[in-house]
């Protein structure tokens, strides 16, 4: 399948064959496909790398409340009535709200873990999937390590033979408080060993009260102790890391674990601090940005978290030179390209066609001084005109096939849910 | 002209005639325009309370920068320049944005006024117009005393003599530091005594500098000066306050001062702090939302503004519980009507017709537990169907007509000032 995007602002046109970025300002060639994209702006496509994508279901249930109270009275409640067929809907109504934001690829942790794959397949992007477990007491779900370990391996096992390359097995020990040592040693060595180096997406210090616990009880901070049982390597993606000290932070470096930072989510939950962005890029961590999930942000637009991002940073550092547009978009472009491992991120010929065409006729987009600034601080996902993954097209002139029926489903499962005894 | 909307979700069907709410779940009356509102949530429209609408032309020109280099190498120079026939267009643009994005009045704050108040009269909503003043050196323009005065006792009898009841006449004494005292006393006497009770737009303590300063000329901080100079009353909008102390908290309560918050701005230029939101609250004070300019946010969208003023907040405080969705929603809608004196700003028989339609088969508004919630913290402006001002229909299905030669002409003049000589 050949896709020609024809004169795009930026790029001239650009030709896609067989999912993959064939040649940029080329000559208008024949394709299966074209696609006019005068008056259009060509950028990758954006990645989530930290979400739990059926929480769309949750969309407004509860917020404004404690933390404690929002989990205990009405997250973990509803979580424990939740089936296959609720994830399924949960997560395609995810999908269908990242495409037509911009987001090509998400980094997931869920329960029905397989039902969110088939959601994900069914929708044409990319999604890191992992199960998320939870194998000590005191939480809203708890299994020994045995069965933790049966599951995962057969989920893996399933990904990878049931399922396009578009899904991405992953592992999703949630964190270390809900996780035991013995879980959390054999998620690392069954990722690296047996699987090569499969990622392993994991929760890391997002509130003070997780690292004041992990002290307490290791008399380590919570990335030291990951770092003494041999936990951490370039395949953990840690979401949050708000309450990092210094050596915490050379510990990620030295170990190139990728962080995936949700300002939207922190400072929505008031987790405590702003994230410390200017000492974890000094260390060269590789930085990337998710938005959570829709209980705690509440919705998946990349842009937008792009500029919570920027000015989160901004206002805590008291200086406006802090995180500018470009080096935000890179966090949602090139940096969440390059921890999902899509191939993506860049418009570069040989990479793969993970790419949006943006909408330059909207009063967002007016005038034209800067694109950078303008997808980052101006506009919002709506102006993504046209999505496509792995070369084909899921959105074009802002219509999703199916869009409907996905609204109207997931609308049916959530009253359904809330209604269940 | 009377318009019903019919089988709105969230309050049946509603009739308008002449510019007011007239029934609210009433019968399917026959009237001129009938729109059909099934799945629709009726809102009011939003209040931006401060803004310097033109400056869509500067959108994206310069970010990122230090506050001193960012004003005088890049936004000060390209302003000395503007023509009137720049802010006609700039404003027209901002016009429609705010239009797309749910706004129906907005305060604004900018140089040849009139252009501002002409496009504003074109484009069917309301603003209370100024035109900013600086009468002391140092700033990028200075005029004397007695020109200042001239000027606006001239627009003010041309705004009330040539234009609709939309356009709000109002004064714009720029600050404390580039306002001269005999400008700023002539301001608060000609709009109490002579004009009634007239609009006074003016920045209040957007950073600390401005606070340091005013205690080294006058031995007051900036509200304090204020008050001593009697220039305080409830005709009073003040931009920012970002910087106060527990007295001038208590001074702009006891003199009904109107606040004008802007957590974007505040946030992207990194003027140090987050306001003091709940202080403000607990005296009493009439708090309003405010995008600025666009060379600082970059975008007019309300929607994004609440959500960044209850984040700001929950952040600020440590505590997620502050200002919840339906208190910041209120701040975009009646306080900012209140503010303005729109007659607006809630659901009301009697009420001024300036009304939202919020499409709900969108992902972002799925599902519907919640809309206060969905809308600030889930939607941003993309979600409003149709707008209507003054019982008038400005937008339907998201088209507003005259769109494609306001952004070809913004862009023009866009181009033609960065070039001008």
């Amino acid at each position: 399948m050949s896709l020609l995007l024809k004169d795009t602002e930026n790029y001239g046109n650009v030709y896609i064959d067989g999912g993959i970025i064939a040649e940029v300002g080329c000559a208008a060639y024949e394709a299966d496909i074209v696609i006019d994209a005068s008056n259009k702006a060509l950028v990758p496509g954006f990645v989530n790398t930290h979400t739990h994508a059926a929480m769309t279901l949750f969309r407004g249930y509860a917020d404004d409340l404690p933390l404690r109270t929002w989990l205990q009275d009405y997250i973990w409640p509803l979580e424990a009535k939740l089936t296959e067929e609720d994830v399924y809907w949960g997560t395609k109504l995810a999908c269908l709200e990242m495409i037509r934001s911009g987001t090509t690829a998400f980094n997931d942790m869920y329960w029905h873990a397989l039902a969110s794959a088939r959601a994900v397949e069914d929708m044409g992007i990319r999604a890191a999937i992992s199960n998320v477990f939870i194998d000590v007491a005191g939480e809203s779900d708890e299994r020994d390590d045995e069965t933790v370990q049966k599951e995962n391996r057969k989920l893996t096992e399933k990904l990878r033979s049931d399922y396009s390359d578009r899904i991405i097995p992953a592992l999703g020990p949630h964190a270390i408080y809900t996780v035991s040592e013995e879980s959390l040693l054999w998620t690392a060595e069954f990722a690296r060993e047996k699987e090569g180096d499969m990622l392993i997406h994991i929760h890391v210090s997002e509130t003070e009260q997780e690292v004041n616990d992990c002290i307490e009880r290791t008399g380590m901070r919570p990335v030291e102790y990951l770092d003494h049982i041999g936990f951490l390597g370039p395949n953990v993606v840690a979401a949050h890391c708000v309450w990092l000290d210094d050596r915490e932070i050379a510990l990620l470096a030295r170990h190139d674990v990728k962080v995936a930072h949700n300002p939207v989510s922190n400072m929505k939950l008031a987790v405590g601090m702003a994230m410390r962005y200017p000492e974890l890029r000094a260390a060269g961590v590789c930085i990337s940005l998710g938005t959570d999930g829709c209980a705690s942000n509440n919705n998946l637009d990349m842009l937008e978290t792009a500029k919570f991002a920027s000015l989160a940073q901004k206002a805590a550092a008291n200086e406006p030179t802090m995180l500018p547009a470009e080096e935000s978009l890179a966090l949602i472009t090139k940096n969440g390209a390059d921890v999902l491992r899509t191939g993506g991120g860049s418009i570069t010929e040989g990479g793969a066609a993970d790419l949006l065409l943006i909408d330059l006729l909207l009063p967002e987009m007016t005038p034209f001084h800067n694109l950078d600034s303008n997808l980052v601080y101006s506009a919002h996902g709506g102006c993504v005109d046209t999505t496509i993954c792995n070369g084909v097209v899921l959105m074009q002139n802002r219509v999703v096939p199916g869009e409907a029926e996905i609204l109207r489903r997931a609308s049916e499962v959530t009253y359904d849910l809330v209604n269940r005894e």
